[in-house]
């Protein structure tokens, strides 16, 4: 599932399945969050210490069109690293054959713990 | 699912199933933005006319608590009901026998749509 | 400026000024944002040892009706009070003689600073 | 003020001005928060019917460094326009001689009226 990781920047790849999809045939909203939050989180900890771990803080995600098709990818990239919080823009797609169309953008906060209560 | 239906608010209430915990053994974020989201969306259809569909345009979703127990409710309260638009508050709590414990506060809004472009 | 302070709930009242509004005579919507993040980042503060200061990390607002009248009021109430971490609910709301209508309502995150990096 | 203008994209420039600033020297976190939401309606604007007018239906920005220096930068930029709803991101910069720093990063939707109700 995890697509690509580079320092800062982390791609997931979710083939479609009967089980992830509306009413409508579409991928369901509540998956498309799901591998957003993720892209973002992945993102985030390829910056910080190993013994590290991360949590999200919030995420705020604007759904711009119906997300079909084969498979679905989610771009989680660090706008904004620090010691303590994390901030990425997560950006969701959909791909059908050759045409992309970009089903989500967000904006997400994370937080680095480390034996730390949040 | 559905555990409760008036006008302008609908609580969703899901058992917990290990196939939506995560590495911790709480529900994970994607699950409990899906149930989020559907909360409000349902919550904001309530006061909409019957031929009508209702979908998400936004959420933002603040997690406060790691949510964990027997089961976890979703509510969805409608904030302002318009023509077009509808902006409902967010709410996630989970249950561990008489304990609740609030998971997660959003904010939602969500477009009307009768056979109109978004 | 500062109407009510208890722990953890702080309002704002600011009076009507021709300077604040746009070109409908209605509060102008910077305003009205900067009221709300004062409100939320007060209630933190309320909560926190006297030695240390608090920054918005992020805010989200939705703008529910036109803001006008003699005066417009902001609450900010701690949702969720941590070490490091503060949640905040906001409301707005515009009275023009009895009649108070909600302009605004939003979400807020903050972070506790003593001498540390953000 | 208003530094750039193409279809679906403006640059808001504000000089610092001492009365924009709050306790630490720093241009106001209202005051950002205005000067991005403006950036972003006048870029929806760009795309839309000459009889419309927009609205700010809802945005979330978070703060990501002080903004000092001589002038501060907003841009925004239309995600998706739609014939009701248009997105935006937002970025707000601020300069100090040749240094740029980003200090806020957002997402804002609006709504095209054309005397219809929200």
């Amino acid at each position: 599932m995890l697509h690509q990781v580079r320092r800062g920047l982390v791609v997931i790849r979710m083939p479609f399945q009967p089980e992830l999809s509306q009413q409508h045939g579409y991928f369901h909203a509540g998956g498309l969050s799901a591998i957003a939050d993720s892209a973002g989180g992945y993102a985030g900890f390829t910056l910080l210490p190993e013994d590290s771990s991360v949590l999200t803080v919030e995420f705020k995600l604007n759904l711009l069109n119906p997300a079909q098709g084969d498979f679905v990818e989610s771009i989680g990239r660090v706008v904004k690293g620090g010691r303590t919080l994390t901030v990425c823009q997560l950006g969701v797609f959909s791909s059908k054959g050759e045409r992309w169309v970009q089903a989500a953008i967000g904006q997400q906060t994370l937080i680095c713990m480390q034996n730390r209560e949040r």
